[in-house]
């Protein structure tokens, strides 16, 4: 029978942290899932269906032992706008599409476990995603004002378009939402920080006190929804209530498989497929990092992907890891993957017995849940740091940052994508290049331009500081050739090729280039401190039988030696 | 008053090479610029006129001095099938199209000039290049067997279906033109090594000879006009001729201006200009090294910008510098630019007074000119050579090779374009890395895979053969964490950075992730040869502040001995 590697090395003494941990998640869960549902535009049905059979095909075939997947922020938001990009507005046809569209992500990555293309997220580097997750944080904080001051602003609108309707309808406001609203933000904001201070203060149990500061969701959730019900804002004061949801486990269904659908879905869901992965193993290594342990990118791949099918196929829609619950399960001593059956189960039990005391709940109380949530994903650091460490990378990160406000999530990130990489190649298109002189009376040459040294005007060393590939080998042989005619005197050129890790034809042919030039001028060329790899490779090129394996020396010193006496 | 600084340091001795280097290009040019006319589908004429005011603006503000600037290839199969893309037909339409074209080519360029954008064409690998321009003399080729062959293919097909229509048609040969065509082909190829083999071996001087074995055009010219006007093949065979040339220079113009036409021609006009800037470049480069003289690439942006804008308002069509006559030019003795305008007055003469003279020239003779023009462009020693020495840039050349015969010349250069940064970026995401240990009782130490060394369980020293940058810090922070995870002992980490030039600021949070990650882990990072710009960026930061400078070793020796006192 299959079980899972956690499974068969259960120890007894994990259980209670497991236990501890699936049950405060579950309480962070249930009304961070209904939140995000709304934040997708979707019943709360459907984010309380994602929070079930998803979390145990992941428990069974991720590899992260404390990753909490669901319904995340992102996901959902990316989802809505999808959704809205279809133009799909009836909320049948919405919640079938999100089924679909859970399938291709699961499907899109699986494949991806099959091709082996688990590293195509390397290419996101940190400051396209700092600027992409802070602006995606701010659209979804302001998506929900209309729920905390209760007013009637479309969804999908850009976020500076979003905020503009903020603001001239703010006079509009329902004021009772906005009491439950912004209540609700203090109350939350008060569990995190102040709550466990004043905990600690009067010694309660750091379990305890853990317990408690979670469950700020569960509170604001019933003291709003309490509140609603006894005052009877809902029918008085019109403020937004949940409304009915249904009662029972989600049944099986299959989802929506018309080809037409599927081939307008498809670029949506790579996307979503892509941001999802690249999210949940971000979280997963920083966690498994702190106790010695491995993540396996192509395990998650099939965690994540047989989750997003499991919720397509139980009536949910797009799931990954969050950051949030995945950090309240880790501090909370999860120990195994236990922690999220535990969780799943709990939520199985919520949804066959207590979604009649939803009813009431105020959605500006959910809406003040999702805005404390994503808070903290906005992250001014990550551009403090690059802007004094590394002017390029601040600039990707803007324009990522300001694409996804002003356009959208889906060009912000290609945006960024196109920007880092054109930067980083245009970067190595232009190497460093340092002519290199003899420290005192030593073997350690140096670039002339930063220390003390000696030179010899015959014998020209010169060391590239990157690869020899397409993209700078004019800009090689450009510079090789420019000193070469600057300084009539020269000789003999020595290229030190210890940064020198690859040669691609092209730098292999340019190489040919220059020697061929080189000897035309009456210059000769050698090179010192070649790769034992790169050597490998050129051995039994015309370019190194050209050159001559005399004038391969193993070290700088050597050459110059050696040259030094020809002359 | 502007004069160009090769005329303000003429020498006489340098008159008699360009003069007669002058007369041959010249006799070179006019037959093969008709032929590339026929091969845009544009009337000889606007080739003719795309041989005189070009050549003296290039001679003005171009910078090689042997570059032989006018039709060629590539550009009029290029311009050909913008205007059947286009979907012009009309004849004068298409005249007057080309000009706008013309005209948008030397303005790009001319803004590439100011945007300082000349190296982007770094971005084109050999291996992309050479199969674009292997694949693109097929198809020219391919295109001319109408002509040689007398049938009657459509212009602008994919290459694989003008070969099935060659094929399905070639039963219905004209056979008069088939004798022309093939007849033509057998004189050029004569003409270039058994004739120059011949007159050697009865003692021509080498001058004549040169003079002789360039003019195999014009020889193929006007034996086979001879042969359809005494014949009469033109009205009892129905060999296609070239007609009526207007005699005369060509007149200044003013191109269509309409802003819908050049909005439709621009993403055209941008690859040509690439296109044109990337070959004269190659061209002029490889022979300004063989005298050691320099090619300054933004002169020739304003060289080439000039030539294609002065072509446009006299009635041509885009130019660019030609391989094979810059190479005729070269070897003919051209000292400067001065050959150029000897060319460019031969050509105004015979606008003047020859152009009847061309009246019963035969398409079929063109056709051959161009087929020999082309195939020595076909370029399998590069594919050859890439696939024994780096298989991923053989696979860029053939992708990029059958993108442009199976599809076209323009998908296929972007096609070529992305799959060579993608797989370079492959590659460099995953990074050679490389366990040292100490050779014997020296200061040196190498790769524990390639020499026998000596290592400490405790203390593992790795070098990083690559930039630490976005798309590979995954990579190394996974490394890292495996090798620590693999190798309980190990209480030290030695990052030896001198193949690291750049660290960008994802490699910078990496290293910090890592260091985090290692000191949860009881293991210590240290760094050493780091580079003094890379160490320059490191001051200051938190990585280096957490760190410690105590941590950073000038040598691998240095930080071993000082670890293993440690321990």
């Amino acid at each position: 029978m299959f079980l899972p590697n956690w499974l068969k090395h259960y120890q007894k003494e994990q259980l209670n942290g497991d236990l501890i941990a699936g049950i405060i998640v579950a309480v962070v869960l249930v009304p961070q899932s209904m939140a995000y549902g709304l934040l997708a535009g979707l019943p709360p049905e459907v984010a309380l269906y994602s929070s079930v059979l998803p979390l145990l095909l992941y428990a069974a075939f991720g590899s992260s032992r404390t990753l909490a997947v669901g319904p995340v922020g992102l996901m959902s938001l990316m989802t809505g706008a999808t959704l809205i990009e279809m133009g799909v507005t009836n909320a049948n046809e919405m919640v079938s599409t999100a089924h679909t569209l859970a399938l291709l992500i699961g499907v899109i990555l699986l494949l991806m476990r099959l091709a082996r293309l688990g590293s195509i997220i390397n290419f996101l580097s940190h400051p396209v995603i700092s600027g992409f997750v802070s602006a995606s944080a701010i659209i979804i904080a302001l998506s929900q004002m209309k729920h905390i001051f209760g007013l009637d602003i479309p969804r999908g609108l850009p976020a500076y378009q979003t905020f503009y309707q903020f603001i001239s309808q703010i006079q509009h406001s329902n004021l009772a939402a906005t009491v439950i609203g912004i209540s609700s933000l203090i109350l939350l904001w008060a569990f995190k920080t102040p709550l466990v201070k004043f905990l600690h203060k009067i010694n309660i149990s750091e379990g305890a006190t853990q317990f408690i500061s979670k469950s700020g969701p569960l509170a604001a959730v019933s003291i709003s929804t309490f509140g609603v019900y006894f005052l009877n804002l809902n029918a008085q004061h019109q403020v937004s209530i949940i409304g009915k949801i249904p009662a029972g486990l989600p049944e099986l269904i299959l989802p929506n498989l018309d080809p037409s659908l599927i081939k307008e879905l498809l670029p949506y869901a790579i996307l979503i497929a892509l941001i999802g992965y690249l999210e949940s193993v971000s979280i997963a290594k920083s966690m498994a990092s702190q106790k010695r342990q491995k993540i396996d990118s192509n395990k998650e791949l099939i965690g994540l992907g047989t989750a997003n099918i499991a919720s397509a196929i139980s009536g949910g829609y797009p799931v990954a890891g969050g950051f949030g619950r995945s950090m309240v399960n880790f501090t909370a001593g999860a120990n195994s993957p236990l922690a999220s059956v535990i969780t799943a189960c709990l939520v199985g039990l919520t949804l066959l017995a207590l979604t009649p005391l939803f009813f009431f709940l105020p959605k500006a109380a959910l809406g003040a849940i999702i805005v404390l949530a994503v808070l903290p994903l906005i992250d001014a650091h990550t551009l403090k740091h690059a802007w004094t460490y590394d002017r390029t990378d601040a600039f990707s990160l803007l324009v990522t940052f300001f694409t996804v406000l002003i356009i959208d999530v889906e060009s912000g990130i290609i945006a960024g994508v196109i920007i880092s990489i054109g930067l980083y190649l245009h970067r190595s298109s232009q190497p460093h290049i340092a002519i290199v002189g003899q420290v005192g009376n030593t073997e350690h040459y140096r670039n002339i331009d930063r220390h003390n040294v000696k030179i010899d005007q015959q014998i020209l060393a010169m060391r590239v500081d990157e690869n020899l590939y397409f993209a700078n080998t004019n800009f090689l042989e450009d510079t090789v050739m420019r000193l070469v005619a600057d300084n009539k005197a020269i000789n003999h050129i020595v290229l030190i090729c210890s940064s020198i890790s690859v040669i691609d034809t092209s730098g292999l042919e340019s190489l040919d280039n220059i020697l061929y030039r080189l000897n035309k001028a009456n210059v000769k060329l050698h090179l010192a401190e070649i790769k034992g790899p790169v050597m490998d490779k050129l051995r039994g090129t015309d370019f190194l039988n050209n050159l001559g394996e005399k004038s391969v020396f193993l070290s700088t010193h050597q050459a110059m030696l050696a040259l030094k006496v020809e002359n």
